[in-house]
C-alpha cells in the first residue's frame, strides 16, 4: 500500500496554503492609506501583522487564556500595529474594525479554486485551519473555495499545532486520523499532522511570506507528497 | 423595522425541513428486504426508527451520557430494530453498519437544491442540525446542497433543542441570534430558536412523516415567515 491508498478527505490549512493573504493585505492596508492620506509602509505593516498571529494564539494553546477565536485576535493585534505604525490616532475603532475584515476578503492562489474544484470530485474537503468560521465562510465565498466543511481551530476550541485541532477534525469526518490528507504548506504543521497519524501533502508557496521569505521555501520532511499548486495535487491523486 | 430586515445567515434544520428521510429510510430497507429475502414492514422501520431519535439524545441532553454524535445514536436504535422487527439474526453487523449510513443518502425535497442555490446568492447557509458533520457533509455532496458550513449539535457538542446548540451556531457565523434566521418545519425546534432571539422561518411539510402524520401539519406559533418550501423562501427573501 502506497502512502495514498484509504484517504477519505483533504484536509486543508488555508493562510499561505490556498489564500495569498499578503498581498491581500497590503492592498487593502493602501487602499485605507489613500483614502485617508496615511503614509504607512502596508508592506511592513503586513508582515508585522502576520508576525504577531502565532504569539497571539500562545496564550490560548498554554492554557492562559480561553478561546477566542482569530477573528479578535486579529483585532487586538491591530490595535498594537495602529500605534506601532504611527496612524492610531488617525483613525476610529469602526475603521480599525472594518480593516480587520480584510481577512476575511482574502484572494486565493490562481490555482486554488480550480484546484479544490476537481479534487472535491473526488473527496470531501474541509479546511483544517486557525481561523474561525466566520471568516472561513467569508473567504470562501468571496474566492469561490468549494469547502465540504469549516472545521479545525472553532471545532477544537483551541489552536494548531495543538493535537486536538487536528484529532476533532478527523472524528468530525468520521475518519481516522491516517484516512485525512493534511495539506499545507508550511512544515510545522504538517509536522504536527503526521505526529498523530494524517498523511501529509506539501504544497510549494516559496513567495506566500514576500519576496523576501526565508522559511518553508520547501519540504523539510518525508511527506506523501510534495506539489506546486492545488491544480497538481489534484493530478497526483488523478481527479 | 419588519422582521427580516438584518439577518446575517440562514441556520436549517435538515431532517424532515430540507432532506425526505421517509421515503429514503423505506427506500433503503426495501432495497436491504429484497436483496436478503426479508418480510419487514419497512414504513413501520422508518417510522420505529426516527421515533427512537428523540428518545436517544435525552440521555445527552440532560447529561446523563456524555457527547455521542447521531451516527452512534442510530447505530445503537438500529440494533433494538432489528431485533423488533425480526431481523437481528438475518443481518451481521457490517450489513447494519451499511444500512446505518442510509441517514448519509437521504434524498432532498424537490425544491431543496434549487431553492438553497437561489438563498446562497444573498446569505450564508449553514445546517443547525442534529445530525453530525460527517452525515451532513454526506448528506450535502448527495444531494447538491450548497451550504457554507455544516454548524449544530457537533460543534455544541450537545443536541437540539438545548439551547447551547443554537448559540453557538450564531457565535460561530460571527453573528447575534437577533441576525439567524432559523428555518424549520418543526414547532418545538422554531420555538426554542425564538426563545433565544432568533428570528424563524416555518417551512410547511405535511407529509415529512408520511401520510398518517398528525403534528407538525402546520404553525403553531408567531413566526416571521411561514412558507411551503425553500424555492417559496427564496421568494418571500427576495432572492
Amino acid at each position: 500500500m502506497n502512502g495514498l491508498e484509504g484517504i477519505g478527505a483533504l484536509t486543508f490549512d488555508v493562510f499561505g496554503t490556498v489564500v495569498d493573504w499578503r498581498s491581500s493585505i497590503i492592498r487593502e492596508g493602501r487602499a485605507l492609506g489613500e483614502r485617508l492620506g496615511l503614509a504607512v509602509d502596508w508592506e511592513a505593516f503586513a508582515d508585522d501583522w502576520r508576525g504577531l498571529y502565532h504569539p497571539s494564539m500562545e496564550p490560548v494553546r498554554t492554557g492562559e487564556r480561553p478561546w477566542v477565536p482569530l477573528d479578535r485576535l486579529h483585532r487586538e493585534s491591530l490595535d498594537t500595529l495602529a500605534h506601532r505604525h504611527g496612524f492610531a490616532d488617525r483613525v476610529d475603532a469602526a475603521t480599525l474594525d472594518a480593516l480587520n475584515l480584510a481577512w476575511h476578503r482574502l484572494d486565493p492562489w490562481p490555482d486554488s479554486a480550480p484546484g479544490l474544484t476537481r479534487l472535491r470530485r473526488r473527496y470531501p474537503l474541509a479546511t483544517l485551519s486557525n481561523g474561525n468560521v466566520a471568516l472561513m465562510v467569508d473567504l470562501a465565498r468571496h474566492g469561490g473555495l468549494p469547502f465540504d466543511a469549516i472545521l479545525g481551530a472553532e471545532l477544537a476550541r483551541q489552536y494548531k499545532p495543538r493535537p486536538e485541532v487536528y484529532l476533532r477534525t478527523a472524528e468530525a469526518l468520521g475518519l481516522a486520523p491516517e484516512a485525512c490528507l493534511m495539506v499545507a504548506a508550511h512544515n510545522h504543521d504538517l509536522k504536527a499532522a503526521a505526529r498523530l497519524g494524517l498523511r501529509t501533502a506539501y504544497v510549494i508557496r516559496p513567495t506566500q511570506s514576500g519576496p523576501a521569505q526565508t522559511r518553508d521555501l520547501g519540504p523539510e520532511g518525508d511527506y506523501d507528497l510534495v506539489v506546486e499548486s492545488l491544480e497538481a495535487l489534484a493530478d497526483a491523486l488523478g481527479c
